[in-house]
């Protein structure tokens, strides 16, 4: 008998989450039965998307239940196993909740090779957050060699890795981020060709002073003021991935949108909004060109990590804020 | 010798145009010259594009030139010829200008089959308008038997084709326009399944209580309000085909877009802006499909005419305040 803690929603946030909005549970779990495993998280992923999943509206995923477990990504050690399928010292992935400790008849969970890489990397690189960027780029985006990448939110989770992606096939990469040391990451460690302070530089100076031949593809990850900029530097025929617009997520009441739509008529723009569990037959494409990449060291994954489960909503918070560097994640 | 007037463009509108935008000139057309013809217009097309070529802001198509003729398509009555390729009393479609009379070598004019379909037929139906709708709603659309298509606008030239083939393709077809007369037309005379008149129950509203399943395909003429209400209610995996955005062409200042665009992502939405002449290629199924479907009597034509060059300013104007039902013609 292990003691786990979890975190569950206590109320939907109006506006940016607080920390109110959250609870904390402890509860003893039991030894694992016949053909149950035992798993103790070691990482938690926490992502943009369940700020949309606070609110009660309708969605491609049902809304966090009040005083339920919040759902996310994990990747745990195996500490006891009646289950032939998983042996003690496996590491899995799981999406079972914001919790430290769970028991599971094999479903819901998936071993994951630690010889490749470290735990923690399927919950970025090579997890959901990797797939995002691959699917997104490569699949909705349709880069060019030669073209033109803007990526917002470039050195968050998603963004940081569809511009180490879109130089790789050949791409000139342009990307926006808060602040002067993540624009230093992008440019001098991660190749960006271009990269901007938002917060110094608004997005329409600064993509007419970075993308003189226009934009080719955005990867579009904030909205607002950055998709109107983006929208007045689109070329002919340029294509919109629309991953997230988390400039809108912690709106109190809906803000107004650019007020210049009328471009996708002109310049004959294609925007596509995705969610990456619709591509699962892109998978296997995207684990044999991601591992090939990190092998190569073409594409490095960057985590910021927060300690322990009492400080997953101030890493939820801190996320929303900006203040990881590529992936963020909670260790546990 | 004829005697000529044309339709210029005397200055650039800042918000709603007015007849001080346009200047008239007239001018004597000689006796066509060797391998020349003479083309009396017969009838004149305006159409909504036409307002953003008054600005002077790059396009597909460069803006119109201060002091020069007005382009827009024609069709015209071979009067005189000394080119073998066409015989007195052809009719040809050409988009030489906003003029009554022209000399041709040939060149910018096409000839067209009387026989089948009355001349302003061949700006309306059977022409870029016809066009624009077949491409929009079922190249953009990719509309599937018993979906639901939403199109704005609906009792426009454009937009009554779109409902008329969404619903030969069997879908289910709602439409917005602004009078009871042309609510009434659409569903009594259309076969529209569903009509609102949007100056009387605002878009949202109308939108909840015709599109119960939601809208699957929403082709937008509009914009604005009508934008915003649509994202409301787009099915996943909806598309939205972007012909143009109407309600947005004669503001002074740009005003601000849908507060909703994160229904892009959570609804996996695809919106594509569109120009009929990028796809040149369909242009053969479009002229095979749509004579049948006139022949069969499963579309029909409608056009608003207004009498004399001397009011296609007055055309124009009544086109931006949806004064038609149907394609909007100057009959010369």
């Amino acid at each position: 008998m292990v003691s786990n803690r979890e975190v569950r929603l206590a109320s939907r946030p109006n506006g940016w989450p607080t920390s109110a909005n959250f609870e904390f549970v402890e509860s003893d779990v039991p030894a694992p039965g016949e053909g149950e495993v035992l798993v103790h998280n070691v990482f938690m992923s926490v992502d943009p998307y369940m700020r949309g999943r606070m609110n009660d509206v309708k969605s491609y995923t049902p809304p966090f239940a009040l005083h339920e477990t919040l759902q996310g990504g994990a990747v745990g050690r195996v500490e006891a196993s009646n289950n032939p399928a998983f042996a003690v010292g496996d590491y899995v992935s799981s999406g079972l909740g914001w919790r430290e400790w769970f028991i599971s008849d094999g479903r819901g969970i998936a071993k994951i090779d630690t010889s490749q890489a470290p735990p923690e990397a399927y919950l970025s690189v090579l997890g959901g957050t990797g797939f995002t960027a691959y699917v997104g780029l490569l699949d909705l985006g349709e880069p060019k060699p030669g073209e033109t990448i803007f990526v917002s939110a470039a050195a968050g989770a998603v963004g940081s890795i569809v511009g180490q992606i879109g130089k790789i096939v050949g791409c000139r990469v342009v990307g926006s981020a808060g602040s002067d040391e993540k624009v230093s990451w992008l440019r001098d460690e991660l190749g960006f060709d271009a990269a901007f302070n938002y917060k110094v530089e608004g997005p329409e100076d600064a993509l007419a002073r970075l993308c003189p031949d226009g934009i080719d593809v955005y990867f579009e990850n904030v909205g607002g003021d950055h998709l109107q900029a983006a929208l007045n530097h689109m070329n002919a025929f340029g294509r919109i991935a629309a991953c997230g617009m988390i400039s809108q997520y912690n709106n109190s009441e809906p803000q107004p949108g650019p007020n210049n739509l009328t471009a996708i008529v002109r310049q004959r723009l294609t925007i596509r909004g995705f969610i990456v569990s619709d591509y699962a037959d892109r998978r296997p494409d995207f684990v044999r060109d991601m591992s090939m990449w990190l092998r190569e060291g073409q594409v490095t994954d960057r985590v910021t990590t927060v300690e322990g489960i009492e400080n997953a909503p101030q890493a939820f918070l801190g996320l929303l804020r900006g203040e990881n560097l590529g992936k963020m994640l909670v260790k546990l």
